[in-house]
C-alpha cells in the first residue's frame, strides 16, 4: 500500500466535509472529515478548514479536487451549474479555482448540474461527481440510477450524459417528521439500529399502493401508535418505508425493467432495494463514498 | 341582544383554547381565548385556565361543554373515542365529567372519534363537533365535507353518522417546510398576506396533476428560487397550492360531483375552493368557529 498521497479528493457538503488522500496508484492513503459543512461556515473560513483537514498530511504541493456545496453561491466560490443534458466527462472543464487557499494547494471546485425546464427546475451539487464515479465503476452504464439521501436524486444517463434528473426530499422529510412534527411522539426510539421489518414492510406496501396519499398516510403513524399500540420502532420503520416507497412509486416511469444502481448508504439502500423488488426491479448497491472518490479521480483526469 | 350567558361553549385545541358565553336564545354574549392549549399545560392546570377564561363573566352556576383535546389521554380527562360509523347525534352520551373544576361549573368534555380499520387508522378530536354543527347549519346534509387545517379532515356523513374520515397533515407540512426545512430560505416573506396568485395557481396545477410526486415537487420551490429568481411570495403561494391540491387529488374518490362544505378559515378555504373548482366541484365555505359553536349547542341539547 502506498504511503504518500499525491493529491486530495474532497466532498464538501452542506453539513459535513470529507477528504481523502489519494496515492499515485489510486489507492486511498488517508481519510478525514469534520462537520464544517458549507452551511456551518462563512466564505472566508474555507481555506482554514481545508488546512485543518489536510495540512498535516500534505506537507508539500498538492492538487485538491472538490465537489459539492463548496461551489454553491454561498460556498467558497460559485462554480456555475452545467445544464442538462450534461456531459459527465466534461465536469473538469466547468471547474473554478477559489481564492485564499494555502500557496502549496492547487484547488479546483467542480460544478453542479441544473435542469431549467419549466415545471421541472432542479439542482444538484456533488451527485454529478458520484454519477461520473458510477460510469467508472460500471463502464458504459446507461439508464436510471438512484442516489438515496437527504435530497435523493433519480438520474437518467445516456452515452455518458446526465439527460434528466429529479430530486425528492425523502431523507429531509423523515427528519422533519421525526424531529419537529406531531409524529415525534411516536418516534422516540433509537433510529440508527436495524429497522422494524413489519413496520417497514407495511410502509413500503402503503407507499407503493397510494403515493398520492402520502400526507394522509404519514398521519397514520400517529393514529396507529394511539389506537393499535404500535411501538416507536414499528412507527419509525413504517414512516421510513412509506417515504421511500412513495418516492419510488412517483418515479415508476423512470424504471424500464433494468437493474438500478443505488448509490448511497447501506442502510438506506436496503429499503430502496426492498421497494424496487416489489416492483420486480433488481438493484445494484454501490457505496456512496466509493462513487464520490471514483468521480473525483475521473474528473481530475479529464 | 341578550346580555347574560346561560352556559359556556369551549373548543380546547392543542395550541389554543377558545370559549364563548351563550345566552338562552342561542346568541353569543362573549368570546374569549388564550394560547393555553392542551399541549402547553398539564392535567392539573385545566381548572385554573378555565377560571382565568370565564371566571369573571360567569359569576353564578353554569354548564360548560368542551370539545377537542381536553378529552385526550394527555388532556384534562380522557373521553374515550367513539368508533366509526359514529352517530353525531349521540356525542353527548360519550361525554365525561372531569375533576377539579370550580364548584359552580358543571363541566362536560365531548368524545373524539376514531377509525380502527387496519391501514386506515385515524383519529379526530373537535372536528366531530364541527360536523355536528354542519348538520345543524345544513339540515339533512349527506356526503363529503372537508375541514382544512393543521391536520385537515375529509369526512363522509350519511344519515347523521360519520361513516369514515381521512386526515392529511397539509397545514403542519407547510409549517414544517417553512420553519425547519431547506425551503425556509425560499420562504422568508410574510405569509399572512394575500397569496401570490401565480405561485398558487402553478402549485395547484402541479399538485392536481401529480399528487404522487409531492416529495419531488416541493423541492422545486427551492430550485425555482435558485434558477428562475422566483420571489418568496411566489414560493410560498406555490408550496401552499401544491400541498392543498395534493390533498384534494389524493381524495378524488371521495368526491361525487356534489358541492362540498369547507369548514375552515377563509384564507385556507379559498385555496381548497380553487383546487376543487379545477375538478369541476363547487364548495360551500362555512366559518369554523360558527360550526364549532353550533356543534357544542347541538351536543348540549342531546
Amino acid at each position: 500500500m502506498a504511503t504518500t498521497s499525491e493529491w486530495v479528493a474532497v466532498d464538501w457538503g452542506t453539513s459535513n466535509v470529507r477528504a481523502w488522500g489519494i496515492a499515485g496508484d489510486g489507492s486511498t492513503v488517508f481519510s478525514t472529515g469534520s462537520d464544517k459543512g458549507m452551511g456551518r461556515i462563512g466564505k472566508a473560513d474555507f481555506p482554514g478548514v481545508l488546512d485543518e483537514l489536510i495540512g498535516v498530511q500534505m506537507a508539500g504541493p498538492a492538487e485538491v479536487v472538490i465537489c459539492g456545496m463548496a461551489g454553491a453561491r454561498q460556498g467558497w466560490r460559485e462554480a456555475p451549474y452545467l445544464d442538462t443534458p450534461a456531459d459527465l466527462h466534461r465536469l473538469n472543464a466547468g471547474s473554478v479555482r477559489p481564492e485564499g487557499a494555502d500557496a502549496r494547494f492547487d484547488v479546483r471546485i467542480l460544478p453542479g448540474v441544473c435542469q431549467r425546464q419549466a415545471g421541472h427546475e432542479d439542482v444538484m451539487r456533488g451527485e454529478e461527481t458520484q454519477l461520473l464515479g458510477l460510469l467508472h465503476l460500471q463502464p458504459g452504464f446507461s439508464g436510471t440510477a438512484i442516489l438515496p439521501g437527504t435530497h435523493s436524486k433519480w438520474a437518467e444517463i445516456r452515452d455518458g450524459r446526465l439527460v434528466r434528473f429529479s430530486s425528492a426530499m425523502t431523507g429531509e422529510l423523515y427528519e422533519l417528521f421525526a424531529e419537529h412534527s406531531v409524529l415525534r411522539h411516536a418516534l422516540t426510539g433509537d433510529r440508527t439500529g436495524p429497522a422494524n421489518e413489519e413496520g417497514l414492510g407495511e410502509g413500503i406496501q402503503a407507499g407503493l399502493a397510494r403515493p398520492d396519499m402520502l400526507t394522509s398516510l404519514v398521519f397514520r403513524t400517529r393514529a396507529a401508535g394511539l389506537l393499535s399500540a404500535k411501538g416507536s420502532d414499528w412507527c419509525s420503520g413504517y414512516l421510513s418505508g412509506l417515504l421511500i416507497a412513495t418516492e419510488v412509486a412517483g418515479h415508476r416511469d423512470w424504471l424500464d425493467g433494468a437493474p438500478v444502481p443505488l448509490v448511497g448508504s447501506e442502510r438506506l439502500s436496503r429499503t430502496y432495494c426492498a421497494a424496487l423488488k416489489r416492483l420486480g426491479i433488481e438493484s445494484l448497491p454501490i457505496d456512496a463514498a466509493n462513487a464520490t472518490i471514483e468521480g473525483l479521480k475521473g474528473a481530475r483526469a479529464q
